[in-house]
């Protein structure tokens, strides 16, 4: 078997989590496993090699501060290749440029073109764990690149399905895929199997395990996926096409406090309005989430959309620069909402699925500010003071704890 | 004119030295020259790798150490060029895969074999400042190495030599080169020119400013180097092939208080004995310098040399292992012993230059315990506590503060 094992900064953040990671790749290895381990930078490497280049420079070039970045992985597969030597056990450490980990230039937020394998193969011809560093590329110039957020993860996927690899661990902080986040709903159950499609949708809704990327690409490539934890021995949950159980009508509540309601009123009941005031958006990057119009005073509509939190100010900033193009007369952000959503391929052949939601949310007396559904998903957007006593609710009404 | 300028550790140790260095380079590129800079990490950086990968594994892999070294350049070469562009000005980072800053496969110790001067010149073109990390290179396994001690001079020096740079400027703690350490002769003077040889054997005589590897590099491709204070504007020294001044007798007095001095007794007086005993030494990379060979009592002789302090304990233990072989009664090491050399062009043409030195050393009491010379550079080894006095009434007798 081919095994991708990919570890987080947390996992190998000091001496005695690389030797603990270390033994673990060897376990594999000394099954007779051919072993490819992706690793972060260790810790917190990369906020402080960020603070630092702040300091230097604010506004610091994308491609220097990944000339910078990618020198986090690198320390880590170093000391990871060291710390296997230490066990006697041959392994090497290549990074994206030694592979060939080609990428577009777009700084910061790469995308992989493809992946050189050859230097891989023949260093596990030889017998040796190969580690590689995650979140980094390299471009046609020659220069380092970053894959952005949940990066390693795609790295791992991405080396797991030119490798044709058998499986791609994913190891971290929790023990697999859940219900519902363990921390709020306390009879929350770990899944065995989920889709691609319900994890997906499971992290677009906030359940923050693994990064869409590096779904997306495991369903593109058929890569067969486990989340473990990096603490424990347990099995973990595996993501893949069809799940070999029966399927559930829902497999998980998740809760995304980090969202923003904006609502802009008054606008000018005309067609090219929406799309004016999303193109905007679309512009400055902004993801926008649950979209509601409704009906505003004197002919005019009124338009509400989530956003992240984060991005919420930068938002109403450009809404309100263009305030007169869009015919708005007024901008709002609420911030203190949740959203709450469930996920189940189930879904799809059951009808009743919403209703349920909506009757468990009612029983509590928790108020619905927006919905939004995709074939899988259910997402309802609530006061955050509610937010987990809506996740409870939903996770009893559902029977998830089983 | 297209000036390399290099700046060591300290040099960009902290943010303001970062700037410092970053304005300095700025002040020429101002001036229209084209300049590439060379860094080696900030600070104590290697050091600290170093020590993390010690704690990891103490036998780690060269290999593995050369790819965890090599993020310390890189993170100055990053930060450096950030600084730039805070100042306004247009820079790039660059390392040594990115160059294609080709060396051998001795990982710890490699040998520059080839450097591409494409991507650099393109830089340049573009009106940029290049920022290239010293100290390390690819092999033809596209794996890094460095270049051992003194390695970022020596990438200095050979980019200039490629690059056909008008000069290369080596930033130090000092000034220049003196006709003595200043710290030791008070009245030490700063030399505005010097000739490769000189400087060549001043360095392997102990004075520290630069390493001989980068001087023969510059003596063999004559590049124009200088060697200037990182902190103050003084003009430093030249170091180059013919100095324009009046040839000097003697250019510089130097102190080596690391050395120790190694007696072997009583070896048989057959021929091959000598060669089996500096074989045993050359085999394990233990360099050689004064070898004096004495007869002994009984038929037998005695052969003293001296080596690097570090290494006279490894010798020491060598040679026991080895007495029987090199037919040895006993073996002695002395470590308070100093190395007392003069350098000078001038000397070869100048046979009364020895017995001024000997008659200075004499005046002072101080007893000579052996000697050795190359053409251009006397040698003697004194009493450690000998060692400073010697130095003063040398550069007196020679009237080296003018």
């Amino acid at each position: 078997m081919l095994i991708v094992k990919k570890f987080g900064g947390t996992s190998v953040g000091n001496k005695e989590r690389i030797f603990r990671v270390a033994q673990r790749c060897i376990a594999d290895y000394q099954k007779g496993h051919e072993v490819v381990v992706v690793l972060s930078a260790m810790g917190k490497t990369t906020d402080e090699l960020i603070a630092k280049a702040r300091e230097i420079n604010p506004h610091a070039s994308k491609r220097e501060m990944d000339m910078l970045l990618t020198t986090g992985e690198q320390t880590s597969v170093a000391l990871m290749a060291m710390a296997m030597g230490a066990l006697g056990v041959p392994a090497i450490s290549l990074n994206a440029f030694q592979v060939q980990m080609n990428t577009t230039s777009r700084y910061g937020n790469a995308h992989l073109k493809n992946i050189d394998t050859d230097r891989i193969r023949r260093e596990l011809e030889q017998h040796k764990i190969v580690i590689v560093t995650g979140f980094q590329g390299v471009d046609k110039y020659d220069d380092y690149t970053t894959l952005g957020r949940g990066g390693s993860d795609t790295t791992a996927v991405a080396l797991a399905a030119v490798l044709h690899a058998d499986a791609c661990e994913i190891f971290t902080d929790v023990d697999g895929v859940y219900t519902a986040d363990p921390r709020i709903v306390k009879n929350a159950r770990k899944l065995k199997e989920i889709t691609y499609d319900e994890m997906l949708d499971l992290a677009t809704a906030g359940a923050g395990v693994l990064h869409n990327r590096s779904v997306e690409m495991a369903k593109k490539y058929g890569v067969k996926l486990v989340v473990r934890s990096s603490l424990n021995e347990s099995e973990g949950t595996v993501v893949k096409e069809e799940v070999d159980v029966e399927k559930m009508l829902v497999s998980g509540v998740a809760l995304d406090k980090k969202a923003a309601r904006i609502s802009v009123m008054g606008l000018k009941d005309e067609p090219g309005i929406a799309f004016r005031l999303f193109q905007i958006l679309a512009k400055n990057n902004i993801n926008v989430d649950i979209i509601l119009q409704s009906i505003g005073r004197d002919n005019t509509k009124d338009i509400s959309f989530t956003v992240d939190e984060e991005e919420a100010d930068e938002v109403v900033a450009l809404l309100e620069e263009n305030k007169t193009r869009i015919t708005a007369t007024e901008i709002k952000c609420k911030k203190e909402v949740a959203k709450v959503s469930i996920v189940g391929a189930g879904m799809m052949s059951n009808p009743g699925v919403a209703a349920k939601m909506f009757e468990a949310l009612y029983s509590s007396g928790i108020n619905i500010n927006m919905i939004s559904t995709s074939e899988i998903r259910i997402t309802v957007l609530v006061d955050i003071k509610d937010g987990e006593r809506a996740m409870n609710a939903i996770h009893d009404a559902f029977g998830l704890a089983e």
